[in-house]
């Protein structure tokens, strides 16, 4: 989506909106932080994100890479900054040949600060020498594709003070069709909202996004105050300094003048606000809250699906996924990347690709052994997995081999039943709650337009250990609302799901739509999720030495056990799909399992009594 | 569907079925009273109908053609009967490729009764001599397309009385693939299951589906078993002697005859009756309301979707339709006839086929201008006009020019509303009650298979006069729930509905299934279908000479007024879309328009007390 009609909407419909730019960080591991941070940070529901441009060699790459990741897999709508700095032509259109693939279509077009050794800016040879000729430039190569951004700079430039020569600068930007304008931090208002009145005198009425930068800490307020050549008003360092050496002190106060600062613009009719985050969550949010903007029961993060869309190229219609994934997201966008098209409204004949294999970059299981330990400590029998689902549950751990992410609210209404199934030994590697009806508007259940009404049908998915595998399918016949599929890791698919097409599992009724079925089971992608499931088993079982209780106890799960998905089709019955698993329990919970009791095809496990259990592999 | 599909199923679920044969009528009029009793026995529930082989030019042409309409038009599953008698190989040939292209898919073969003028039967030169041939002939040529029948002879056959031979030219029958067997008619029952355990005892294993005359007169009775040569057992006649002047009395002495004989054979395990109703449909009825067979709150009819299906070449997937030709089910299916594709499952790209000609055969206003005259009276004002709905909505008239059948039985819940409305002088052409979820074997609003819930959305189509559409759109536009569509004959689209795609007004939500959505409400439909209304108003008006009041009432509605339909899209609200309409009342409906009253491009009329009132057309 481009930033112009994002700024159009908002000024349409009166609702304030923000943005956070972000830079590539220098580390890895500062990498893998950031998108993390990223991603939480999206639930404060920003419009779009930015990604400053890193010049030079390795980092120019990051910012591209930061790209494809923030649009394909964080479903973020990205902008990415270009400048001219060090920067040939054909750097340019690889930068903008790697946007447009990821799926971009914003550019935020810099002539950028001069490269370090220099102490002038210079033109690279064969490069651009203004943002202009670089507007100019992208427009000509891809015409509308890209909404392109242009800076604005309200107390002057660092290499120019004359504010006419300037304004006369974005005009020609405007000119070469540029589309909006982000400002260089300010907090100044007053000024501010003088020289915008100045931009639109200039005939210039593209949106203009005001650079705000949130107060971390005092010293780093000074330094990049400083640093961005921004006037820092008295009042304001009357209020910190007498408190500089309180970061939370300072963070409070800051809040409070930044958030009055917000609210000057928001009244001068500029409907938002581009938040530099210097890739920290904690003062943007606290300026957020203060201007009662942080996603809430009465202002609820609007999600057009119940699972968070890919942005990346070719990905934006995707409206149909299987519920598999539903904890494992990023790997469910790895793995069907190679898809052509994505089924539009509904899942039918573009079932045929493949998914992708297993040994893709991201879709095992993530962290180092040793981090993994440390993460799910050192099971000895099936209690101590059961004990970590349990944990999962209570919130006490934030994932699980099968869960990239924390266990989602609605798991709320029906916690209860998934403890007391994980106390007796079936694992609950996914679930939902059976919802009839509610109000698209929801805060726990919502999504999609205002208005509508959502839907869901109640879903397990647990790992069963065999030997009770055969008492849960006769329950399920006997149960005309239930249909179920279910696997072990090499071992045929059993189901009693009527052969033609998926079963929407989640579907929303909307005014003067189609009825939207965003979440699916049907068997073809649980066959490709299994094999999934079951590697991250192993994978798991791997982070331990041979031999050692922790891997004989997880390898049986994986090498043994069943990945039974159940849906009760009748979704005003919330409690059936628990019912029917009622009383069942996994035997030898407390069984440590010990190498000599493994025999070839048979595991065999020694109770602690010494008399031997046997199960053959089904 | 196959015939031993159906029987199969019968067998399976053991619930019993029937089916209805007719014969081709001798005169054009018979043959529209046919199609209209056809549909209305549709209602009995009948797995599938036959049509006897007109032998000989004309009427062999009316069986083809009955099949069409039968399969196209009134969605009834149809078995072709086809015979030896004068038909060489070629028209053979030409009744099958009839047939398959009017998507039918069962024929019974039959040797044929000899031509009347003849007295033995004989092979016409290059055709078939035996049934056993024409069998033979149809799977070497159109191999499994076609279920094939075949005649079996419990009492003997005319020319022949060897039950063994019989038997003997019964199993070549089927080693030549027949796959049903369709016995004659017999009152003799015991007669009847001691044939059939010899029939498998022979090694016959196909369906056999015993046919049943049910009595409809004492006389017909007599000559029907005397023709065919049937057994009647004692006690039926000592039954039906003694009142045989009495049709009333015949007939319920008669129904309970047949009934417990259709019971004795279904004890015996053969599911399925096959009744010859001789194109009448009372005396068939009441056996089947005497076996309590009759679709009714505890039997609900079974129906796939909320309207009748096209059985037509190609039209078996079809899954949704627009609203606008609920009340004109034959046209939607003639005017989409020349479709490549039906959606299956969504409506999405082939919207893009255009909808066929008005002046097709069967689309415009049917019957003769006298007889609609007589259905319709002379309106002389909009009141008398208003009257005509208000009559149809009480079911004091049957049809519409906008209705080709009667008021559905769901409108009931919305019948003072829809009275108002029509007192009001809005005319409502079409609605849809709302329905929030009720099982899918509701008698009124079920559909689809069992275990499911079915919705619908409050739908509303009216005939606007042009002086209250403003008020009507003002009101509708404070109602974020409301879309609507409103065109005059000539004019432009209004609407407020979201531009991407249809607008899903009834669906369903079943096991293991997506949701289906059979009905529509979107704009590329509307205009065609806003033709097709407008069309009938003028030809309604053309019933009516030129200059008298009917013709100028009728002719001023279909040249300036509006047709709207309104969507309520939350369904949890049955009333808004009435509310909305509260209070408005079209002017004049008392006023008797005088030609004078007619100038160019204005109409005016003058009233009773010789005021002039003038609306110029939107």
């Amino acid at each position: 989506m481009h930033i112009r009609e994002m700024m159009a909407e908002a000024e349409k419909t009166g609702n304030p909106s923000f943005s956070f730019e972000y830079f590539p960080p220098k580390t890895a591991q500062g990498v893998q932080n950031l998108y993390d941070r990223m991603e939480r940070m999206h639930h404060f529901g920003p419009k779009f994100i930015d990604i400053t441009w890193g010049a030079g060699g390795r980092i120019a790459e990051l910012t591209c890479e930061m790209v494809v990741q923030a649009q394909t897999y964080l479903g973020l709508e990205t902008c990415m900054h270009l400048t001219c700095t060090d920067m040939g032509e054909e750097k340019v259109d690889d930068a903008l040949r790697k946007a447009y693939k990821a799926g971009c279509t914003n550019i935020l077009a810099l002539r950028g600060d001069p490269p370090r050794e220099h102490e002038k800016w210079e033109a690279t040879e064969g490069g651009f020498r203004y943002a202009r000729d670089l507007v100019s430039h992208i427009r000509t190569k891809y015409h509308d594709h890209f909404d392109i951004g242009v800076a604005g700079y309200p107390e002057g430039c660092d290499d120019n003070k004359d504010e006419e020569l300037l304004l006369e600068h974005l005009k020609e930007k405007v000119d070469m069709g540029a589309t909006f304008i982000v400002t260089q931090m300010f907090y100044d208002v007053e000024n501010f909202l003088r020289w915008v009145d100045k931009v639109r005198a200039k005939g210039i009425h593209i949106p203009i996004l005001p650079g705000i930068m949130p107060i971390a800490t005092y010293a780093s307020f000074i330094r990049r105050a400083n640093h961005m050549n921004c006037k820092i008003p008295d009042d304001w360092l009357a209020a910190l300094e007498p408190v500089k050496n309180d970061d939370v002190a300072v963070r409070e106060i800051g809040k409070t003048l930044v958030a009055d600062m917000c609210r000057k613009i928001l009244a001068h009719g500029i409907p938002h606000l581009h938040f530099y985050t210097m890739n920290l969550a904690q003062a943007t949010r606290m300026v957020l809250e203060e201007l009662d903007w942080m996603p809430s029961a009465h202002r609820p993060l609007k999600q057009p699906l119940p699972w968070k869309q890919s942005l990346g190229l070719g990905r934006r219609e995707e409206d149909v996924r299987p519920i598999f994934w539903r904890n494992r997201n990023k790997s469910y966008v790895a793995r069907t990347q190679e898809w052509d098209e994505f089924p539009n409204g509904r899942w039918g004949d573009s079932r045929s690709p493949a998914f992708g294999e297993l040994d893709a970059y991201g879709i095992g299981l993530t962290g180092t052994n040793e981090q993994n330990r440390k993460k799910w400590g050192e099971p000895q029998s099936l209690k101590d997995v059961a004990n970590l689902f349990i944990r999962y549950i209570n919130k006490e751990i934030e994932y699980l081999p099968w869960s990239e992410a924390p266990l989602a609210s609605e798991a709320e209404s029906i916690k209860d039943e998934l403890l007391s199934l994980n106390q007796r030994g079936l694992f609950t590697v996914n679930s939902q709650p059976a919802v009839n009806g509610v109000k698209s508007t929801h805060p726990v259940y919502g999504w999609g337009p205002s208005n509508g009404y959502v839907y869901q049908k109640a879903y397990l998915e647990l790992l069963v250990s065999p030997e009770i595998f055969p008492e849960i399918l006769r329950r399920i016949h006997d149960h005309p609302d239930l249909t179920y599929y279910a696997v072990t890791k090499s071992g045929t698919l059993h189901t009693n799901a009527p052969a033609e097409g998926p079963n929407a599992v989640t579907w929303g009724v909307f005014p003067g739509k189609e009825i939207v079925q965003p979440t699916i089971v049907e068997s073809i992608s649980f066959l490709a999720w299994k094999d999934e499931a079951f590697q991250l088993g192993s994978d798991w079982a791997k982070c331990y030495d041979a031999d050692t209780p922790s891997r004989l106890v997880i390898d049986k799960i994986a090498e043994t056990w069943y990945l039974v998905n159940i849906v009760n089709n009748d979704f005003h019955q919330p409690r059936t799909i628990f019912d029917v698993l009622e009383g069942l329990e996994a035997s030898s919970l407390d069984i440590v399992p010990t190498p000599e009791a493994k025999t070839n095809g048979t595991t065999t496990t020694t109770t602690n009594n010494g008399v031997e259990a046997s199960t053959a592999p089904h």
